[in-house]
């Protein structure tokens, strides 16, 4: 959790994430209902002009490393100095604000490693005014790909909507993206129970662990996103059109489910963790009743043995004939009896 | 939870379930104060006509894998994307939507498989207009068998109200279908309970944790309904009589106390997993005390016999005629002193 | 859990109980400031002049197994189906609803079984119009004498005032009684802990989990009592007068009296599970040392004995004189060394 | 939990505790800007005149045991007979009620016991009209000798304010003795601490036990303080004059403070459960450990002692010379390779 | 916790704390938009003018030992003596109290000892008038070093901005230093993983323990923050700037996210209580197994041993060549065939 020192002032523009692209990308799409032009920015001040434009536009920048470009574009859009500390400081609680002439949104979109099994998260911002979407993300990814699609192949009611629809459009990419990453938590969970069944081991444990703190991580990302949704359904902002709501509420929905669906997740791996604990002290409890068994069988049979081992001159038993099967037939009675005994227990 | 792939438009009408009749069936019954018509439908589009018809019909689907299907009645009937999108998405959460002119409903019904134990769910959703009301289910099932035999016999409640009350009808159909899903598990509790007194195994503990997953999935059905029925019982729609209130609050009523007795199974199960770690540290504790009774008596014994079995040549209470049976004597002391003790500490 | 069928109309009157008393029981109490008549009526209809009467009257029903008693009351009176649904479908939440002319009300009265120590618990429902209160019961009892007795006596306040006061009165009867059966669990609670301390075992553990389920049962009809004593303060009924609020006030405080008292004994059951588990693990830690202690002097003393049993030819040490005095030296050495050694780790 | 018998008419004057003082004792102080008169009365009718008086009078009655007292007093001040019952009825939850002309306040004081180290509760009642304030207490005690000694000394607040500041002053004192209370049970949970740490035995866990017993005393007087003290401040009553609110304030923040420290130590105490369970768990490890490092390093070698004690005819190993030492080094082997591979294990 | 005694008359000032240091410390800083001066002094009656000039004075009082410095100004000032006395309090909850013309905040700061790892809190209180902030420590320290940093830079907003947007730059820094105390608990938490899952020792369980304490003493801290925040935002006082809210909503924002950090943190704590445990389970019952197999191999072998080592008379296979070599022949047999049967229960 690194972050700004304290007592620096508010609106100090510091990134405080550990990800540096090699450059920050600034990508344009300007579209209306019959065009659409997309094009790569070399400046940032070759966005300026498209909040005079009557198309739509969507300034989407990759990478927060040079706090300059923020900067800039926040001085000539009139962003307020929080609403740009709080892009740049990656460790923000996703959340909604409504400002007098934009809307601020961050969110937190969540990358899984298939190689490790971790979760990372990316922080992503976003202000729209009236026709003008600007996004910001750590690092370059597609996650965005399939809206931009949707804008090219000219879906007439993304063509024909505000900075709302698109901002729900992005915010809804986000939170499906989440079910991705549930669905692979899902399927670990399920092979840990079948291993957990068969053979609990330490490496089980450490699995149960490494869930638990996923989970925390997606819950982070996720739990937030539902006030989120409730802010911009509510919210009585003209930015946000009356047929927006409905769409708003569809995101509501799906935060909800996620929710739903992560605490499921976090409920079973509580309880594979007492199932773990469980067997162990079964297994423990197998392990003494072998070594038991064995030892109440064979304790007795060997101080018998030692018995007649000894060297006393006097000891009648020893010269009698009979004296040794006879033993043996009584070490045997002894050896039955006792698992004539633990059978009766239920321990064999 | 197999969902739609991140960034498609909203309203991409595709089925997320994996159920799959032959055919989508569809059944209509028109039916008012005197009259009762019931037909199969082979296309979707004879059921156009409904809602310009005076009586009260209703439309039962059965099968989501066409979406062709609902994408022209939803043009037909000006059912928006996104509702059409959540009747296939069938991993919805239970909810309650008020439109312009219809009302949305989405519940889950819960199948309960007697052979494996395990419980399905089911999502089933209702569009309901002023004259007309359209239900979806996943698969066939004669789930709403009874609610049509009282529309054929003429029941005056139902046959003189309109779409409101036959919602209400389905959902308190499914609703109290819960509890015979939770009767069920209430009688495997119970068993449970008691094997769990007479001889916890690791099958209880399987079992603990399967009833531990099925009430998690009952509790993801059940929950949302609650919410449901209040959004139903205060909505002011103009769809909603005011006699059906009485029997909203009747559904509510129904969840709320499906939900306490789903809680509280939650409960039993819980302490049911106390009981049995509790159980298997008793027995563990229950197998130590046999060994150390046995070895705590035998090991001393077995030192001292071993003693007189060394050979060193001078020894001399081994020429002594009275020492073996003193040392007899000795050992029949000592065990006797360890039985006493044992006795004393409540092991025996 | 037995319920009626899904589907099935609603005011369907079936009652789902089992218990069936030899034939239903009726009872009138008419009574005013100046008189008071008590009768045993043989047919339902005989109370029918009661609601014309100017003065007050208390019916009292016990046996629900006859449906067509309600359903005749019900149509005289003109109570809704739901509510007589309610009154015989005896598993219902317990709950308070406003109707246009009568309030309905349902509770649940505990009784303790001494024998077994179990509780069960007897659905009571209520209906009370202007000058008319009708109680039903499933099992005769006396929970009502000392209430009847009053109006007996003569009471002014209960004399003269209506069926808001009575229905009060009754109400305050029932939560008081829970006050005795937690007095019993309190008691049982004590009990308990004392048995725990000296000696834990699977009775002990039977026990904590029977407390359990009672005190499940005991919350499962105390808690909605705080609701519908919410719902019945705040009312604006204008069966309810003024002077009557501030009795509800106080049957208000004794139901939170009660689940505040239901709560602590929750959570003290809770925490006699984990006392058990310890005292459990303590035990066991016991039982082990006292096994390691002897094993741990005696084991090596046993091999040295057994090393100097063996049989070689060439053992120059078997024939010193001091070899066995010596040995026995060692062997008292490494006895004592042990016994400091556990004296220092505490174990003796 | 000792209550009135179900079903005995409300405003029943019954003593339900069981604290008898010698007789009841009757104290008044009438005071105002310039005068203070302290008088112990032997009747309660000498209390008649107060409400009378130009001056504000406070009534301090020490003794339930004669309902006589306050059913004398209740019919001469106009105090509501469920007022008098809850004061007699000494298992009230703290609770504010506003009458038509006075307020009502029933409080619990806390007494800690340094024998035994238990808390008894008392109740408090306050009854405060325009210038009498009458206080209740169970048994004699100094807990007001403070307020008293503010009073005589002329304090000019306390002196010049109305019943509502001394309402507030006596409620103030319970709360802050509450805090006593909870440094002792601090100091306790701080011993304790320690002593788990260094040897964890059965006296701790019935302490860890004892001390969440006592924190649920503490909780069930402290938490009602709460809602009390926000009942007041936010109370109408022109009883409560405007000045008096911040006051009010206080006990709020207070009584706050006091549950937020409540709540830490029981947090405290369930982490120190979990800490003994813990450290038994490591003890019986440490114990195992030590059994099987030496059951494992001798049992095979007194195997080996064994077999060459054999009295077989033929065993030719026995004659030579050299087998002897061979076989000490051998078992020296294996001992010495156990021991490393216990180090390796890190045992030792 | 010590605190006033109680009855003592409200308002009554008491240092309650037990930092002293050697003086108390007054530093002055009068500021507008072009000055800014800086100066100790000697006696709080110097800080008076204050309140009449026309700039923005910051009056930061340090060491709370003497309660007449408190009085002098309160009485100079006109605070109410219920503030004065909840500053020298040091055991407060933070809080936020509107007063007439000023605002009353009382903050916690978190000191982390490097040595110990303790965490350490210190009340700071601030009192807001129109042009005038005045801020009481307990200790000296440079938690605000850069916030005058700030003033004497220049910086235009704090130099134009009122005592509400100082008193939020004050509270903003203390709510940022929280962050740093977490990142040092992050740190402990994970170094803290690795050594449970590589070799659980006593010292993690104290580790475990102490992070426990600690959390609960940041929750204490930062928990209430949040409704100070809450309370701030929402305020209507007029000495509130509209331009303030915003910044105010980002204390806010920042306090949210310190109480998920330490919320996680509990949670990831908890967890690892549960590892522990379940290490130690694993541990023993990897024990268990080194001794069970041991045992369980060689104490057969050892009783065949004794068996053949009997002197009795009789023994005829004692006699022949081959039993010797058949006897090791058996022993082989067994000892492989415990190897075996351990092998496929998976203990080798």
């Amino acid at each position: 959790m690194p972050r700004k020192k304290p007592g620096t002032p508010p609106g100090s523009l510091v990134y405080t994430g550990d990800r540096r692209t090699d450059r920050v990308r600034i990508d344009l799409v300007d579209y209306d209902k019959q065009t659409c032009d997309e094009r790569a920015l070399d400046r940032v001040e070759d966005a300026y002009p498209c909040r005079d434009k009557p198309c739509m536009s969507w300034v989407n920048i990759v990478g927060l490393h040079e706090p300059a470009v923020l900067e800039s574009l926040g001085n000539q859009f009139g962003y307020h100095p929080l609403v740009l500390e709080d892009i740049l400081n990656t460790h923000q609680r996703p959340k909604f604000e409504e400002h007098d002439d934009y809307l601020f949104v961050v969110a937190r979109l969540l990358h899984y490693d298939d190689a490790s099994g971790e979760i990372e998260t990316e922080q992503i911002s976003f202000i729209a005014s009236s026709n003008l979407l600007v996004s910001f993300q750590e690092i370059p990814g597609d996650v965005f790909h399939a809206v931009r699609q949707r804008i090219r192949d000219g879906r007439p009611r993304i063509r024909t909507s505000g900075s709302d629809y698109l901002l729900y459009a992005l915010l809804d990419t986000i939170v499906d993206s989440y079910f991705l990453i549930l669905e692979k938590l899902g399927e670990r969970i399920e092979l840990l129970e079948d291993s957990l069944m068969d053979h609990p081991d330490r490496e089980s444990l450490a699995e149960i662990y490494r869930l638990k703190r996923e989970l925390i991580t997606v819950r982070k990302a996720v739990w937030p996103i539902r006030e989120l949704a409730v802010g911009l359904e509510r919210s009585e902002s003209k930015l946000i059109r009356k047929t927006t709501h409905i769409f708003l509420r569809d995101v509501y929905d799906h935060a909800v489910q996620a929710i739903d669906a992560a605490e499921n997740y976090r409920e079973t791996v509580s309880s594979l963790l007492d199932m773990y604990l469980s067997s162990i002290s079964n297994r423990t409890n197998d392990v003494m009743k072998v070594l038991t068994m064995i030892a109440t069988i064979f304790i007795p049979l060997s101080f018998l043995a030692g018995l007649y081992g000894m060297n006393f001159e006097h000891m009648p038993e020893l010269h009698y004939a009979w004296a040794y099967p006879m033993l043996l037939g009584v070490m045997a009675s002894v050896a039955i009896g006792f698992v004539i005994y633990f059978k009766r227990k239920n321990w064999l």
